[in-house]
C-alpha cells in the first residue's frame, strides 16, 4: 500500500502542549480545598496486624480522617489492569484489601491519614500505633515454596499462585533422538519501571453524588471496573479521567492507589482527596519485574537442528498476585513463534514471597525469557562451534507458522532481513575476526539477540477498542479514542491514521487526547504493544464510516457512484480524472444545515479485534570489557524491528531508542536490592538504584524491515515494548563472544562481573 | 399513553449541586495566570471616532495588550443565536465590528484593555483618549425613519432594518363586510432579561494551538460559529465549553462576548483572559427587549364574530441588527392560531435607532404582540359589552386549524379548558358580580389574557437535535446533549425521557451537564422553548436505538422476539407474563466483555425535526388599584397552560412561576429608561430598574390542561417561555375592569397610572 500520511515522521501531535509545560498532568490539577492523603507502611516483610491506635492521630488539629482495613469493606480484589472476563475461570487472583489485615511485604500499607495539608498527614502518620505480630518471613520463591515455608496468604495451602504445564509435541521423544542434549540456568533480578511521573491522583464526589478520580493511569475504563468491584460501588457511578501521562510501561497497568484514593474522599463525605506516591513509595508499592529463574534443557541433532526444549521458570511474584501467573504464561508463549522446535515444554510456577509485589513491566515476562533463551542458544552454538547468527537461522521458524497452542499464525517475518541489516550496521563479519586477537585487558566481543513478541493478547483476552469521530464544518474532525496517550505517541498514529483515511491534513485532526469515562469509547487502554494494532483498527474502522458517509453526500451533489470518488487533500475528488468536485468543507457544512437531510457527519463504533500479529527484532551490540574493573562498556549497539508497517519514523525510532536504554538498565546496572534477613529495601531511590541517565547510554542505532502484515490496519505490528527485550541477552553474548564467560545472571554490573572473573580464574 | 418516570416530579438533577454550591459556573474556573479584559465604551450615543491614543494605556506597567478596530479583522458580522442558514437570503443581518469604528449608542464598545488585573485594566481604560466626531443622534423608532434622520449604519440607505407585509385573506373585503370597526394604539417599553449571572467568558489558546472559550451561554455550537465567522477562524479549530448558567432568559441567545474575548487571547499570544461584564455592561451592551407600538384596526361582524386584523407594528432594535426582523415576524406570526380571523394582515417595520441593541428575549415578540392584541380584544368585548371570556371563546380557532402561511397545524387545543379551570380557580363570575359595587379609593377588578406560542422553530429555521447514549456495565447510562441547561430544568427532563424509554431508574441517568463542542452532540440550543420538543425527540430517539440493541442480545439470550421483550425497573421482562428474564445489568455486562460480540451499547443520534406544535394558555388576574397612588396591586394571580403532556409538575411549575413573576415586572415596573436629548442610559442597575423581587410578588396559582399533542415525542409542547406572554394584558384588563380606564403603555407603574387618573378626570 501506499500512504500519505501514515509511515511519514509527522511531528507528535502533544510536542508543542509537552514542550511548553501547557500539558496538564494529574499534580496539575486542582479542586478547591482539597485534602492530601498519606500511607502508613509496614515496617516489617511478614505481620499480623493486631490493632492500631488511631485516636492521637484524630486529635490532630488539621487530620480529617485515619483508616484502617476495618473501617473499608472486607472485599478481597485484584489489581491486574486487564480486561473483565466473564468466564470465573479466567479471573485475576483476589487476594487484597485496600488496606492490609496482615502486612506482606516492608512497605504493605497499613494505614492512611486524610489531612489539611502534608505537613499534617506527616505528623499524623507519626502519631499511629500499630501492634504486630512478626511473623517469619520468606523472600526467596525457592524456600517459599518449602515444607514448613510461611504460609503468606492463609486462605492458601501454599505459597504457589499458579504453576503450569504447556506442551508442544513430545519432549521426552525428542530428548531421545538428540545427538546433543544442552542445560543451562539463568536468572533475572527484580527491577522497577522508574516512569519519570510517579503514581499520583486524587478523588471527589462530585454534585450528583459521583465519585471522580482523576489518576495516572493507562486503563482508565479498568480503573473504574476495579474501584468499583474493591469498594462494592456500580461501575456507572464511577468516573475517571486520565489527563497527559508521564510514562508508564505498565506500572499504570495495575489499578494500586485508586481504590484507596476513593475509599479516602468517602471518609472525609466526598471532598478531594489527593494521594501522590513518592518514588520511595513507588519503588516498593507500585509494582516490579518478576525476577524469573530458568532451567533449560535443549535436545539439538547431529546436524544442528533444535528439536525440542524443556523449561522451568520459577518466578518471584512477591507479596501480591498482581497480573499472577498470567506473565508467567506469556513468557511461555511469546517466545515460541521463533525457533521451530518440534517439541516446546514449559513449566512456570509463579511464587508468592514477602517482597514488593511484581507486575507487569514492559515485555510483560518476554526480557526475561528472552535473556534465558537467547543466552542459552549462543551457548549451544558456542558449544557446537557454529556462528551464532548461523545457527539461529537455520532453526528459525518460517512464515506460515501456526503456533498449535493459540493458533497464531506468522503472516509476516522479517526477521531475517533484520538480521542481515544488523550484521552490516555493526561490520559483523569483519570485526568478529579482527576481535579474536584481541587478549589484552580490555576486551572486545560481539553479540546479538533474537525475539518474537505479539500485538495485543488476542486469543487470550478480549481484544476490544472503541473510536467516536466528529466531522467538523470545517471539515476537520474530532477524533476520540479510549486508548491512553502515555508519552509512546498513539495520539499521533491515531491522528495519522484518520488524516490517511480520510485524506485530510493531519492538522485537521482534533485528538481529545484525555480520557472520561463518561465521554471516551470504551477501550481497556495501554498495555500489551496494542493500542496502534488494536485501536488503531478501530479508529480505521470509524474513519471509514466517516468517509463512506462524506461519499454518500457527494455522491448525491454530482451524480457519480460513490467508489468513482475519494478525499484527497481535503477535496472531493473524482478517482478516475483526478479533478475536484468540490471542497470536503463543503459536505461537512452542508451536513449541519441542509434544511432536508441535515445530519453531521459521526461515528461512535467499537470493534473487536480477533487476530494478532507476531513481531520480530534483534539487538546487535559490541562491548568492550575492563577486565579489571568488570566495566562493560557498549561501543555499538542497534535494534532492528520487523514491527510491519512503520507508522512514523521518527516516533519509533524514539520508542526504540528508550526501549533499548531501558534494556541496558537490565543488562548492566538495575536491580532492587532488599535485606536479605528483614527484606527492607536497600536503594528504593533513583541514586542507589542505578538507572542508564544519558551520559550512560551510547548512540543507539535503530533500523526496520518493514514488511506489511496483513492483520495490521494499516500493516502493522506491534513496537512498543519489543526494544527493550533482546538488549540484555546480545549484550550478555558479547561479553561471552570477548571473554568466554557466560553470565547467566543479570545485571552484569561491575561488582558481578569482576566476581565472576575472580571465580572463574581470569583474573 | 402511561408513563413511569415521565409526568412525575422529580428532584432536579442538579439541585445538590447548585444547592451546596458545587455547581461551577465560568466564573469558578480559573487559569494560571488569567488576564483581566476590560472594555471602553462610547459616552456619545453616535459619534464617529476619529482616532484612538493607545500609548499612555500601553505603557502602563501590566498592560498587555489595548485592542481598537484597527487592529481586528475588518469582518462585518452577526450576533444573533440562529441556525446557520446555507441560503444566502435567509442570513441575519451582518451590520458590526466586534469594536465599534462609529459608536452607535451610550456604551458602545470602542476599545480594550488586557491586563493582568482588574485595578491595572481600570487604570489602563482612564488612559486611553478617544477623538469622537459627535452626530446627531435619533432615539425614537418614528423619528428614525424620517426624512433626513442621521444614518446609523452608512452602509444603507435609511434606518430600517426590514419591514414586511404579512397577509392572509383580503383585509379590505373584511372591513367592507364588518359591522363594527375599532382601533386601537398600544406601546411596550425597553426591558432587560436581568438573569442573575451577567455574561462572563474567558479564552485562551491551548497546547494544539485551537482556541478554546469558557463562556455562560445558550447556544455553544453558536457561539463556535461566530467566533469563527467575526475573526475569520475556521470553525474546528474553536472548542467552546458551556459549564453551568446562572440564566439568560435568551439574553445568551446572543454571541456578544465572545468575539473579543477570543480577540484579547489572540493579542496576548494565546494567554487566558477573562471578559466578566458588570451589570451596569449587561443592562446596555448586551440584548433589551424591543419596544413596540401597535396600531391596530379590527373588523367585527355583528354577530361578535372577528372577521380581520390589521396591525402596524413599529419596532425599536436599537444600534445593531442582532436578531433584527425576526423578532417582529415572530410576534406577527406565533398569535396567528388563536382566533379564527378571515383575513388577518401585519405590517411590521424593525427600526435602527441609538439606543443599546434590542434582541432576543423570553417570548421572543409574543410578549408584546400579546399586550396590543389582548388588551385590544377587552376593549372591544367591553365596546360590544360581551364578556371578553364568551367573546374570545367565540372567536377561537378550532382543532385543526393550519395556518396557511407556515401550515402549522393545531393538533391539540386545551385552550378553552384551561379558561374553565382559571375562571374556577379565580371565581370569575362571583368576583365579577361582587366588584360591580366597588367605587371608593381602591377598586377590584378582574382581568384575563390569552396566548398562543410554538414549539421550537419549524418552519423558519432548521431544527437538528443531537444526542449520544453509552450504557455502563451496570445498565446505568450516560447522556450527553447538545442542548442547553441553563437553569430551566431541561437536564431533568432529558433524564427522564432516558429513563422512561429504557426503563430505568433515573438515578441511573447519568447526564452530562457541560457542553463542550469538541464531543456534545450538535444542538443549536437553548432558545424558542425547543428543548423538551426538539431535543427531547433526539433523546427518545437514541434511548429507543439502545433499546433496541438491548433487546436484541436479550433475545439471543432467551429465544424471544424482541417485541415479546421489555425493560422495566432495570430488568428484561417478558411482556405477556411479566416475569423477569435477567437484570438488565447483565446484558450491559456482556455488551463489554462477551468475547464472541463484545460491543459496548451505544447511540450517537441527530434527529432533523420537521413538525411544530402550538402551545397555549391564559392568565388570570383579580387586581386592586389605590386610586390615590396609582398602586396597583395583585390579589390573586393564575396562569394555566396547553402545553400538552407536562414532563415534570415540579420544574413545570417553577418555570411558570418565573415567567409570570417576570410578567409581572413587565407590567407593574420595568422600564429602560434613557436621556431623552443624550441617550444615556438612567437606570441601568437593579437598584434604579425595578425587577419584581419575592416581597413584591403575590402567590401564583400554577395549573395545566394536559391534552397528549401528537407532534410532542411525548406529547409535550413548549412551555419555557410561555408563562410571561399573558401576565400584562391580563392585568391591564384587570385594571380596566377596576376603573374603566384603558393602559395602553407599559409599564403600569403608580405614577404613569397616577398620570393616567389625572388625565382621564378620575382624580
Amino acid at each position: 500500500m501506499s500512504y500519505k500520511v501514515i509511515g511519514n515522521s509527522i511531528d507528535r501531535v502533544d510536542s508543542v502542549a509537552k514542550v511548553t509545560g501547557k500539558a496538564k498532568y494529574t499534580d496539575d490539577f486542582f479542586e478547591r480545598e482539597m485534602l492530601i492523603g498519606k500511607v502508613l507502611r509496614s515496617p516489617y516483610a511478614h505481620a499480623i496486624i493486631k490493632d492500631i491506635y488511631i485516636d492521637d492521630a484524630l486529635k490532630l488539629p488539621g487530620v480529617e480522617a485515619v483508616l484502617t482495613y476495618k473501617d473499608l469493606p472486607n472485599i478481597k480484589f485484584a489489581t491486574a489492569g486487564h480486561p473483565y472476563s466473564l468466564d470465573p475461570n479466567h479471573k485475576d487472583v483476589e487476594d487484597r484489601l485496600i488496606l492490609a489485615e496482615k502486612a506482606r511485604f516492608v512497605g504493605d500499607a497499613v494505614a492512611a491519614v486524610v489531612a489539611k495539608d502534608e505537613i499534617i498527614a506527616k505528623k499524623a502518620l507519626k502519631l499511629l500505633r500499630v501492634d504486630y505480630d512478626v511473623l517469619p518471613a520468606v523472600f526467596n520463591p525457592e524456600d517459599s515454596i518449602k515444607e514448613g515455608a510461611p504460609i503468606i496468604h492463609s486462605e492458601k495451602e501454599d505459597n504457589i499462585i499458579a504453576s503450569s504445564v504447556i506442551n508442544i509435541g513430545d519432549i521426552e521423544s525428542e530428548f531421545k533422538k538428540a545427538e546433543y542434549i544442552f542445560e543451562g540456568e539463568y536468572e533475572t533480578s527484580i527491577v522497577q519501571h522508574c516512569q519519570l511521573e510517579n503514581q499520583s491522583a486524587y478523588a471527589y464526589v462530585d454534585s450528583n453524588d459521583r465519585i471522580v478520580i482523576v489518576t495516572s493511569t493507562q486503563i482508565p475504563h479498568i480503573v473504574r471496573r476495579i474501584v468499583g468491584q474493591a469498594l462494592n460501588i456500580p461501575w456507572g457511578k464511577i468516573r475517571v479521567i486520565k489527563p497527559y501521562v508521564g510514562g508508564g510501561f505498565r506500572n499504570k497497568q495495575d489499578v494500586i492507589i485508586e481504590p484507596l484514593t476513593v475509599a479516602m474522599t468517602l471518609a472525609v463525605n466526598g471532598k478531594p482527596v489527593r494521594l501522590s506516591l513518592s518514588r520511595e513509595e513507588v519503588f516498593i508499592d507500585t509494582r516490579t519485574r518478576h525476577a524469573m529463574k530458568y532451567n533449560i534443557k535443549t535436545a539439538v541433532s547431529k546436524e544442528g537442528k533444535l528439536l525440542g526444549i524443556y523449561m522451568k521458570n520459577i518466578v518471584n511474584n512477591g507479596a501480591y498476585a498482581s497480573h499472577g501467573h498470567s506473565i508467567a504464561m506469556s513468557a511461555a508463549s511469546k517466545f515460541r513463534p521463533l525457533y521451530n522446535f518440534n517439541s516446546i515444554k514449559v513449566e512456570p510456577k509463579t511464587i508468592y514471597t514477602n517482597l514488593p509485589t511484581a507486575g507487569a513491566m514492559r515485555g510483560y515476562g518476554i526480557p526475561q525469557v528472552c535473556f534465558a533463551l537467547e543466552s542459552h542458544i549462543d551457548d549451544i552454538a558456542l558449544k557446537l562451534n557454529i556462528d551464532p547468527i548461523k545457527f539461529r537461522e537455520d532453526n528459525f521458524i518460517n512464515l506460515g507458522y501456526i503456533d498449535p497452542l493459540n493458533n497464531i499464525k506468522v503472516r509476516s517475518f522479517g526477521l531475517i532481513s533484520c538480521i542481515e541489516k544488523g550484521k552490516k550496521l555493526i561490520k559483523w563479519d569483519e570485526k568478529k575476526e579482527a576481535y579474536k586477537k584481541y587478549y589484552g585487558n580490555k576486551r572486545r566481543g560481539l553479540g546479538m539477540a533474537c525475539f518474537s513478541y505479539f500485538s495485543g493478547t488476542y486469543p487470550v483476552s478480549l481484544e476490544l477498542a472503541g473510536a467516536r469521530i466528529v466531522m467538523n464544518q470545517d471539515g476537520s474532525i474530532q477524533l476520540q479514542v479510549g486508548a491512553t496517550e502515555i508519552g509512546q505517541g498513539s495520539d499521533t498514529i491515531f491522528s495519522q491514521m484518520a488524516a490517511e483515511v480520510l485524506g485530510i491534513n493531519i492538522k485537521d485532526v482534533h485528538i481529545i487526547s484525555t480520557q472520561d469515562t463518561d465521554i471516551t469509547p470504551f477501550d481497556t487502554g495501554a498495555y500489551a504493544s496494542r493500542q496502534s494494532f488494536i485501536t488503531g483498527a478501530a479508529v480505521k474502522k470509524a474513519a471509514l464510516e466517516v468517509k463512506e458517509k462524506v461519499l454518500i453526500l457527494a455522491s448525491k451533489k454530482c451524480g457519480l457512484n460513490i467508489s468513482e470518488l475519494d478525499i484527497n487533500n481535503g477535496e472531493i475528488i473524482e478517482k478516475k480524472l483526478g479533478n475536484v468536485i468540490c471542497p470536503l468543507a463543503k459536505i461537512a457544512l452542508e451536513s449541519y444545515y441542509d434544511r432536508e437531510n441535515a445530519a453531521p457527519i459521526t461515528s461512535d463504533i467499537s470493534e473487536n479485534i480477533k487476530i494478532n500479529a507476531v513481531a520480530y527484532g534483534v539487538t546487535f551490540a559490541e562491548i568492550e570489557v575492563d577486565i579489571e574493573t568488570g566495566k562493560i562498556e557498549i561501543l555499538e549497539i542497534y535494534n532492528i524491528h520487523d514491527s510491519g508497517k512503520i507508522l512514523n519514523h521518527k516516533i519509533a525510532e524514539g520508542q526504540v531508542q528508550g526501549g533499548v536504554s531501558m534494556g541496558l538498565g537490565y543488562a548492566l546496572s538495575e536491580e532492587l536490592l532488599f535485606n536479605k534477613d528483614t527484606g527492607e529495601p536497600l536503594n528504593n531511590n533513583l541514586l542507589d538504584y542505578k538507572i542508564q541517565t544519558i551520559l550512560d547510554t551510547p548512540i543507539i542505532g535503530v533500523d526496520f524491515v518493514e514488511l506489511e502484515d496483513p492483520a495490521g490496519s494499516f500493516g502493522q505490528k506491534s513496537l512498543g515494548e519489543n526494544p527493550t527485550i533482546s538488549p540484555a541477552p546480545a549484550i550478555r553474548n558479547a561479553v561471552l563472544d570477548a571473554t568466554g564467560i557466560a553470565f547467566n545472571k543479570l545485571p552484569m554490573n561491575p561488582q558481578r562481573v569482576f566476581e565472576k572473573f575472580k571465580e572463574t580464574g581470569l583474573i
